[in-house]
């Protein structure tokens, strides 16, 4: 049951026009749909084929699905005499559009051999050159601009897509290639420093001066909030690796009863893509390869159910101490920094400071609608809104979010037993 | 994997001391023990036996299991002398208190053929006898005596859940007995009137003066509304009706994606026990027979994601009709009525009419802790804090509720995709 | 999906004129109805109700179903005047006639609490009133006679399920209560010693001067077999524990691929029932309570895929072991003894001597019908026929089989993965 | 589960000496290796990684498994000097030999994107480099040159799956490309004819004259037969139309147990790979597009269950119609003509006279030993003993078996639900 679906892009709509700061739209679309490519050069055909779940699609059907927007929603409709690549692609790289009509099944995207990832290249080569064509012929309306920066802005949310689905495929290979170049060690994480927040009614949501916004970030509303505070960094291996070896993955009073039943269920020891090395230490496999797990960096490929866990035990050292509702992230997390780090190509979570580093964070809050929040109509407004039970939200962005994907009221979410996701936590208390 | 599980009781904490009003307490235990067996009169030992799905309890393990509750946490610890009727219930009727040990697991209780109806019955005027010479034996402190209230509301919990288990398994029967007297019809129904409240910063939660409360009730806490309006009454069977001759069940942008995915994989059509008569005419199947479809009837046994839908659906014509919140529910309902409707022993909802008719109502809120809300210690501190995952708030009582058991503050919750309770829904619309 | 089902009766046809020697018919009717209420003296009414798995029945139900048997082939069809007790019964207890009609599903007869034991006691003496009467109205023809014979015989296999079922029930129960008085201890069974047969062409199947038989005991035909030895007794527990003790269960080399598939899935190390006691020794779980295996016991309650890796193993110690076919077996075995040990009533396997002593032996035959094989035309034709693919030849009749019904040429047949049936094997080998 | 594994070869042991003919090696292998390169010319990359079904193999995975073969029990024994190619692929490329150590899980290996297939195509020259060097070095022996034709028929075996395989993956894409061409139309078939078989007692098995054979061939045994017909053609498109016009698919009365659950289950109502028209009409896909169904064509794709009911039913037509045992098939069949149908490269079954036609005919035989058989010794004698369970016999070879592997004594074997394979029936009667 397609339970877990990734999070994808939104439409505009009346009732939340997107407030989409102009730009030069071709060097911009050049600039998210070179991105792209530059994240599969280390994948072989066989590699971009493979579905390792069904939460999971293969990289040719991202490649080819981000193209296929573009193509349904842009040149389609806005470009005289555009002629679509091949007909049936419609069918097949519609990822979950009621309203654009039927769509082969999600689960089964592993057995499309056929187009080939050459013919993916052709594919996107076609509409690239049809895109930029049309770009040419003139400054766009406000509206086609939005619509423009909404299929760049879902572009690159299948670029951490494409990271984290390939992860997924090759970590399960009994030996996985490295594909990516290792990272540096990470820095020393320091001692856990707490910022106090005052109670106070705060306003949480899209301000509406942001360059680009989901219609699930409005509308902007008040919450009240009690004092509490946060910590400065997220939790690291060297954190949780004391969870564990205080009993963490043993203790049922730790978890929620959803929780616990999925550890005893799936046996959760370690977070995912641990292992047991020769010697009995915890060993990680990364896409550059299987490393020592490094106690500074951010845990990473935890659920939810862990993150919850691992936050009741930290009540022990830290009287109060939990997850953070997202009003509460959003109200302290502050804007993102304009640099992020350097950006290595190890696609690895190593950053633990400030609120954008390298890991999703969760939080305690149910992923449901803001008070009077409406879904847009039509067919491309089944992104969001559809998506509202069953699943948790987090914040920040990780290390495979592409760079100006971040944003302070950005939303992000998965069923909690979510773990192949860069997804990590942070902790909060009640003073 | 049992996710769904019941509502049960909670116990006196440090952090939430029970505030219970002083009663005679031998004659309150004798009136809640007598109203579980009066509900059982017309059940066979061989219905008493049947289990019929994994959240479902054999209607004999739940009158043991209640029985359980005051000889562990009440006669094994205070009461000198007391020994327990068979060492073997502690294991077999323990229902998830990991801190008391191990247990028989939930999905395999319809495999305990023994003890018999019998002995259970046995059990339970042994341990009654014992409770009521504890008792004779003066006046308890007020821990006692919260934990002695505690058990009552827990064993009222499980007064519910004897009618919905049963009636879960009885309706599975290809020709299900009646076992309760049939019902009046219900009243006419009348349209919907809307109530407005305003917009403001409202305090949610128990108040501190409640005869007693459960823990996920607390801490009182802030909640900034805005103005909204709440149906007089719940929905009918006609309006629910009418979204079903309008193709809600068929309708995929009505539904969140995981209700639509539940729609499909079970092939709902209608409401859970409703079928086609020989003329094609919607009947009901209930605990005194099969009926047609009561138009004036509240519209029963639906999951939240049903309730979603049609609220969806009835935004055609109410615009910005929608699922409340429950903290909007809290805030518009008031006090109960100090007289409910009279229990005519149908068991079968059928009043519609203020915020304590005879359906549970399904909100728009996911079940977690309030702000500030920390889970009791100990081991019958499990009740409530760790199923605040995947579950949807529902309020109000139901039918099946006995006397004395609805309150304003009362959270009741269960997975969006249960139906097997009497759950229907109430709307709200956002002006 | 219920592939395994238990081996019922079958009715006379024109092309296997059942040869049935007369007796007085109404003396015959009383005993064997009688020996099936005997059986479940021990029983209380929860536990009639069971159903422990999809191919197990509870005990009503093969109560019921028996006596439907002789209400719908007999007094329906042959009884002026007739009624049947309760219509809905010919819904509720038929068992896999497709020429009947529709019935409840075999896996959800667990779900029928009504009709309750005692009214299942009701109809069997409704139907043994009108049985008794109808056969006081003077001699029965031919026909009617075996088609009385036949509803014996197909209540003295459900004799043996009610025996099967009820044990794989209770013995789910973290506390088994003793329902059948404990054998005394097997005599020692010494070593085995082997007989030798000749090669020669050998007739195999009914003869036509058996008292009764099954259509898959026909037609007699011609089978060339090889000379073989085959041993004196069954396999013992103290020979089982051998094969335990040399990695049995750990060594893939001695099983059949399917075989190893289900020891990994289902992690079996021992017989079914089979129990590490405090000290490490094994114990079995019977219906009259837990003891230590005795080594003379023959072993019992495993699959036909032990029963082969058994033998596999034991050709180290006796060059050629295997399991015999079903035509050797019946071959070798002669006529049952007139007089079978006396029943203790315990219902537990204890006798290895002889062909007939009390296990089911695994064949290596898988069952198919005899060259020349027809299933009988009509409604009634349906038991033996099409259950003949997947399912193995057991031989011999077991201490569960009630007196009479053991025969040379009676075939059992079930899926190799079963193990609830009282199954054990005897070696031959290829000299 | 892996019940269902394709017949793999076998190796030479003492018991079953292999009597194979001599050839100039060296010749042979380029032959039977430049045939499996001739057979993927049409496949992509991405064609050659899918898995579609735990049964079913990836192309890639056949190319190297075949090559793997070569290497272990070959080079890295007998050539002094060589070099495996990767170490790693003694673990990927192991099939299900215990004795070889562990491997990769046969459900996964549509999870290996690596190594590609580019690597693969250098592994297989790898291997053939060092084969044909080390032929060049002088005459085989007597054991190893039978090994060597042992490594050729086991890639003969792949070669058939290679196609099988590939036709289930590309069948369940939406739109299949048409990757072999189309074969012409067939030939009328012509009104059944019978041929008359006396009854006797025959011989079956391997005669010792055979250029090759498999060790389940033998030994030769006796087998009485009585009198039986055999059709002179396989059952075709037409006659299976009027099969399923008769109501074939829906007539539970004419189907095995076990095989009704699985139409009902599968909602079974044409072969394998037939679909409706847009006019209603039947159409086949093939690897060289979809067409209308060819009534003159053999049936092909369908399961022994289906098989055994188009048997039952032919009984109303021809009395005593039935599947033919393997025995009777084997008598009857005479030897494989010397030079088969023209190979048109169509991978599609035309041909249904005579017995060595385009489809595998399934029989009446569960897939047993033959008296007196024994698996070989060691870890090369895994292939055939340990499946002689749950399985059923077909005879003859289709059109993707490869030329010179056709044998009167051959026994191919798959469970009766099986219809990826090129499997159809013949009729066989008693008179």
């Amino acid at each position: 049951m397609p339970s877990a679906v990734p999070a994808c892009a939104d439409v505009p709509q009346p009732a939340h026009p997107l407030r989409h700061r102009p730009v030069d739209a071709r060097a911009r679309y050049r600039f998210v749909r070179a991105e792209t490519l530059a994240r599969v050069q280390g994948l072989t055909a066989e590699d971009q084929t493979l579905q390792s779940m069904p939460d999971a699609s293969p990289t040719k059907w991202h490649l080819a699905h981000t193209t296929w927007f573009f193509e349904t929603f842009l040149l389609s409709g806005l470009a005289p005499g555009y002629t679509p690549f091949d007909p049936h692609f419609r069918y097949l790289f519609n990822s979950y559009y009621e309203g654009v009509g039927e769509r082969w099944p999600r689960a089964a995207r592993g057995l499309l051999s056929r187009p080939t990832v050459a013919e993916v290249m052709a594919y996107r080569a076609h509409v690239d050159r049809a895109m930029e064509a049309w770009l040419d012929g003139g400054a766009l309306d406000a509206h086609t601009a939005a619509l423009l920066e909404l299929g760049l802005q879902h572009e690159q949310q299948h670029q951490e897509l494409i990271i984290t689905d390939i992860k997924h495929a090759l970590m399960l290979h009994p030996f996985p290639p490295a594909i990516f170049p290792a990272p540096a060690p990470a820095e020393p994480a320091g001692q856990i420093t707490w910022r106090a927040v005052p109670a106070g009614l705060y306003a949480v949501g899209a301000t509406g001066k942001e360059d680009f916004i989901f219609d699930n970030e409005t509308p902007r509303h008040k919450v009240w909030l009690e004092a509490f505070e946060i910590a400065d960094r997220a939790v690291t291996n060297a954190d949780y690796l004391e969870f564990m070896a205080d009993g963490g993955y043993r203790r049922a009073e730790l978890w929620l009863s959803d929780g616990w039943a999925v550890v005893r269920a799936q046996d959760w020891q370690a977070p995912l893509y641990w292992q047991r090395g020769e010697e009995g230490a915890w060993q990680v496999k990364t896409l550059s390869g299987c490393r020592p797990v490094d106690p500074n960096e951010p845990v990473c490929h935890i659920s939810q159910y862990e993150a919850d866990a691992y936050a009741r035990w930290a009540e022990a050292r830290w009287p109060g101490a939990r997850l953070p509702t997202e009003a509460e992230w959003e109200i302290a997390a502050g804007e993102p920094p304009v640099e992020r780090a350097l950006d290595d190509g190890s696609f690895h979570a190593r950053v633990t400071a400030g609120f954008y580093g390298d890991v999703w964070e969760w939080t305690a809050s149910a992923y449901t609608g803001y008070p009077g929040y409406r879904p847009p109509d039509g067919a491309i407004g089944e992104y969001n809104g559809k998506f509202m039970s069953g699943q948790m939200v987090l914040r920040g962005g990780s290390r495979a979010t592409p760079a100006g994907h971040v944003r302070k009221t950005y939303r992000n979410f998965f069923p909690p037993a979510t773990r192949w996701q860069f997804s990590g936590l942070r902790l909060a208390r009640t003073p």
